[in-house]
């Protein structure tokens, strides 16, 4: 198993994580699929489109931002971090993808990358890249 | 790995895959899981309901058009498309699924069957379909 | 393949089972990843953050019922049971979650812990529970 680790931003941010996973997963042999999993709570992975002008990174932080509005009555505030929402939206995306391998390379479509989904930064995260057979 | 291609005839809609999932899956000898995997950027796979009258379908694609509102002030809009929300409602669903099999089938529930789950339609799509051991 | 079974006590209700996932886990060898499957339609499985006092699981609930609202215009009626919008809920969590293992342990981070997730409790659910190579 392999460890990334990345600097996020922004409190909401989709931040393209693709070419890392491909540097953590060098030269998978015959495995079959690689697992994303994101070790947090806030936090998450998806599969989406990246574009050189970020625009549909944006409309993701924006619309998850909506989805689950902060003004709703939660319950969970501490001291140190006023975060409730963020759990929620972490919940909404996957603590985990697995891609099929293709002579060694994730099957991506032609318009995916791979996403890490960050709704309580500015943080740094941890992402673990492995193999399944 | 095998590969599905299917038509779907809507702009969002929720089709059943899961007799065509199990013919690509055929004979998988002792492998362990089957994992479906959706390689576009506007569409996804669930599992959820199948029904004769497609109420559950039905009412899933209304639902994710409510969940995330045409009218937001999304960015990405391009000449050859008008489609800023299906990145949204697709990445609420997932690119993976992964099913444990018995004895060669999928561990399906009693009311489960395998949904694609188009946010971008009409279009001609591809499901990746492998196991894993 | 393992399999748990629980009861929920609640229409909507985020229980925790890292503990019976353990258990039924055992000791998995040098499997790579453990798969965590619900068979269920108006239920599915997320990581997320237990508390002694529940309030990330109470606000996940909280979340859930407003995100997809009763009100909505649902077909999916039947004369045994009025729950249509436990589908959609159910369909924006997992039906299938996969940790990969390290030392024979799921590689969970600090703050996270397996939940269940019950959108048309109080009922007797099942959770299967196998590995991966």
């Amino acid at each position: 198993m392999r460890e990334l680790t990345l600097e996020t931003t922004r409190r909401t941010e989709f931040v393209e994580i693709t070419e890392q996973v491909l540097e953590a997963l060098g030269d998978p042999g015959d495995a079959a699929a690689v697992l994303i999993y994101v070790p947090h709570v806030t936090a998450g992975v998806v599969v989406q489109e990246p574009r050189d002008d970020d625009t549909v990174a944006a409309d993701l932080a924006m619309a998850f931002d909506r989805i689950v509005d902060d003004g709703w009555p939660f319950t969970h505030f501490e001291d140190h971090e006023q975060n409730p929402w963020s759990h929620i939206r972490a919940a909404l995306t996957n603590s985990s993808v697995v891609i099929p391998l293709v002579d060694g390379k994730p099957a991506l479509g032609t318009w995916q990358g791979i996403f890490f989904c960050e709704f309580d930064g500015p943080r740094t995260r941890r992402v673990l890249v492995s193999t399944l057979r």
